[in-house]
């Protein structure tokens, strides 16, 4: 059995970590870290008598993982005892997501302690990076809007089908991105009717899409994201457009789509019969409910052939495959498992 | 493997029995059947590339249990030739529910072609049944409402602390509820800042209600139910007034709710520290969210005592612990397995 | 022109004063406070360009008439000063809406600094007291859930139809109602899929219903009210249940509440007509997002003869009807205006 | 008094043109069609007791304009005669909005009956058309979406700061726009915690945003729209996105947006104070809820300086702004009243 320590186990995303881990066959959740030490109910209503209580980060043991959904720059300087000790790391957070250590201090306006780790740590998308994953100690998980746009644009930078400079992306995401802290954007009778754009231009997300699709193209890249909460709790689309440098057809990048993500258990793409007399339903993009509270990404397109434009459709719960559900998948990777371990069950019709 | 056939998989009950014995450790999916011949992610989007495909009904081959979520009146005639050849039956429509055939009659409108049936069905709350419910090879699997009133008030009426005559209930349900066919009443731009009443008096869950709890006491029993569409997808909350006979305080009741449902893992007595200075999301009564796509009940209440007046809140998802999963978790049981095979998830924070 | 003054406009409340009072024909707003001197639109994004600038309570001059959307006990203070100077005081909050100095001091945990005050205050429903309302100078408004329950049980408890010791309400209120500080039950990803129950006995709004039902009628009246969050943003609806006394019918009650509301343009007895095979959409209940944003209350009802109870539906808005809207309609009758001036609009559909 | 037909009252488009027309001080209801002889509270509860009685459009008599809300094709019939009588005819469908009539029939799949009729339409914005409308006696509404991309980008392309052939539109629209029928997408249990993409490329309002934006300058433009149903049910956001052809500062766009729509009182340039340390609130992008229910369009931006684009925020209802309130705009600048007249109302807060 792994053992396993939360760490910031109060908040939306280590509860979703204790979620899994409480079920994963092959893992054992020895603590959770909140300031407030108490049932964990207090704050996860849905883990009522599940037997957890919190502790104080201060009381915390070595184990084997640990997973840290900490304000930025606390997992950094955690990190190096936790590894010499032979623990490994997977932090929900951002400290460890951009290599350009440059860049990390002006995005997060802090200077980062830890370069050199910021080099061993992989980021953690095992679609794409899954053979470093399986020999480091440290993954820097993903943003929630950056996986999904990543996985969205991925193929089509690969192929260089599309201007890189001109990628746009329009997030949506249910309002558990903006975390448990209450806020007046999220306070229920100013968003329950309405659409509230946030981060509209420079949203640190932006900077690790353009840092992993760099890595798929040799030409320069530019993401143009904008985000915005919609009154829905859970799960994320990510609405990509680009524009064609050739003709290609949908079916063409459908099937580039399929041939890419080969083999993926988690990334699917996504393709009901095209039928425009069907009803709506039976249309072929994907829908963010249907994967909301799991690990799953549906992605869908469409092209505008008369225009030259594709447009791209990636949904992932920002909590789930966008979050602590793909650090559980990256545990399984690091720690040799099957990577459904855990996590192999479906999202629910309807949410 | 427990080798298992689902009757009208296209609605959403049968979709998440779907969803759970894909699965289900012991159980093995032979077919689902719907009248449209096409993969269940034509209707089940949840269930993309899960490898399954509908058949005509008239295809169905045998198999060790059936579920049957088809229109009134259907199971029951299928029923007889399925149990002759060895195949338990679990319904999770009303065919079977109502012990007295003529009131079975009268509520549904229809003339009930199997009594003798009715007679052998075992009516599927574990909690109450659970030992006919190893005998029988047929169950009536509860309403919804009915799961969630009869579970909030059978300790007090065992108790006989209420006034058993005037057991006030309303009932809030998530739109899932009203099933897949597309109404006025729920058409999103009618629902989504409002509330629906419908079936105000005379809901046919009335009777299950007052069977049930009837033979928890000698004395009359009139359930007196309203039910309302909210605007959530999931989950019900069944909100219950009794008049109490003497005076008892909210402690006490809790005891009692406690000692009754003593080792029941699905049903849980809510009861968060009560602080009236705490925040409010430490007051102690149930949320349906924290239940919503699982099989767990759970129950709260609190006590008027200037007016002797109790009121319990009883949580639980309509095609969860009020619906397919609870034929799951009555599956188990008519097979001896753990009740918790299969269903033993948690529900998400948030949802 | 009425010259007036809101206190307190920062809120819900006061910021719906303001909608209404800056077309109101007959009214001019003169000020309106708030401790943070800044534009309206600041709190109120639909004020955007209104020209009001909030100014701080110490800097308000003499009006014909304050709306008061203060803390409890404030008003209170300030009223005495103001009614010498001639100015009318319509009190939104709850200083002066019970009667029973002691009940008061007891339900709201201080102690009353102006009990004559309380004495010349008249409870602000029109269709109740309509005629004491022209003479005073002081109105208590009522709270949002005490007015829907109040009007929808008045004419069966005047014509003594129920037992009036067992009158039950549910209230469902929006997020509106829990007002504009953020608090977790109201965080939208706690309650966007979710029912909160709150103040489930001993709603201070419980009183108001049994001093306001307990005039119409010589037997002791009991309210038994529970009060819950549902996830739309305005409007309330109060589920009243009562036992018949004697066999009554659904259409014997529904004229007799046409009666009881006969002359009043903003209470109306809800009845479409009622055909079982009908569509749910012309279902007879009313809806609340019919009357959302107005000053309307309709009401409807159903009666189960088989158990002798009636159900009524009372549904408004907690700040039109339920809150500033009925004050600009008091604010009609204290300065002899036609009740219908400035409120003279309909809902919306969609809602 | 301006005597008015509504052609298809039944549907939200014309219902809202109902609910403003009844209250309009210079207009009187003469009738409103629908198949269905009814009274209007049978679809518009909001209408309850208003006194409306739809008539079959086989009843109509003669008026002074016509409000048509019809299937597309439908009042390019009538109109002729109509006018020939003197009627004056605003279309809040489709059929006059084109001025290409090759294109209309190749978008609509159908031969247009009356080319001539398009030349005399005018498109129904104001604020670009003002003149000619008040020669006009057949106006073209505009499609909601293309109202919202139309004003957003108006300033913009007008001024040559973008590159036309790249705008790229993103909109999010409330169920209402789906219309009253019913479908699957628009069912709430599918769409309660959902985003559905519809229409993703080739949408119809496209070629209306290219027409109206060609007018504003001799560069091609391309339009690259994709729409999407959130779960809000009125309002729309048309987020624009420009790549800019020289070095502007987002004050630099607000100065020229404020000085394009000088003098505007339905279109206001959005601007709250930005202070990247206030809370969300005070952020400066407009929301959609502060203009649901009215004829309110707001408009707002930002740049990124960094990657040269410019993202542009416009709210409007689509049955509002974007349809029945305009169309009323439009009848008012029509007959020579003041634009307000019957509008000047505010959204509400919270909506």
């Amino acid at each position: 059995m792994i053992r396993v320590g939360v760490l910031g186990a109060s908040g939306y995303m280590g509860g979703e970590a204790l979620r899994i881990l409480l079920r994963h066959p092959e893992a054992e959740l020895i603590w959770a870290t909140s300031r407030t030490e108490q049932k964990a109910e207090m704050v996860h209503r849905n883990l009522y008598e599940a037997g957890v209580h919190f502790i104080h980060p201060d009381k915390i043991t070595p184990v084997d993982v640990v997973f840290a959904a900490l304000p930025t720059g606390n997992i950094m300087e955690l990190a190096p005892d936790m590894l010499a000790d032979g623990t490994k790391v997977i932090d929900l957070g951002s400290d460890f997501r951009l290599k350009d250590i440059e860049q990390w201090n002006r995005v997060y306006g802090k200077t980062h302690s830890q370069p050199s780790l910021v080099a061993e740590a992989v980021y953690g998308i095992p679609e794409l990076h899954r053979e470093q994953l399986k020999e480091t100690s440290i993954v820097a998980n993903p943003g929630c809007f950056s996986s999904a746009a990543i996985l969205g644009f991925a193929p089509l930078v690969n192929e260089g089908l599309v201007d890189s400079k001109k990628l746009v992306v329009d997030g949506l995401s249910g309002t558990a991105g903006a975390g448990a802290e209450t806020d007046t954007s999220i306070h229920h009778p100013e968003i329950g009717n309405n659409i509230v754009p946030y981060n509209v231009v420079g949203h640190r997300h932006t900077f690790e899409m353009e840092q992993e699709l760099g890595f798929l193209t040799d030409d320069p890249v530019q993401v143009h994201f904008t985000s915005h909460y919609v009154p829905i709790t859970r799960g994320i689309l990510a609405v990509g457009h680009g524009f064609l440098q050739s003709d290609v057809s949908r079916n063409d990048l459908l099937e580039i789509y399929r041939n890419f993500y080969d083999g993926e258990y988690f990334v699917k793409v996504y393709d009901l019969p095209r039928d425009p007399n069907a009803p709506w339903q039976h249309r072929p993009y994907p829908w963010v409910n249907a994967v909301s509270g799991t690990n799953f990404c549906h992605i869908g397109l469409d092209v505008d052939e008369e225009r030259g434009r594709v447009v791209i459709f990636s949904v992932l719960d920002s909590v789930g495959k966008g979050g602590a559900l793909a650090g559980v998948q990256n545990m399984n990777v690091l720690f040799g498992l099957d990577e459904r371990t855990g996590l192999d069950f479906f999202g629910m019709h309807p949410y």
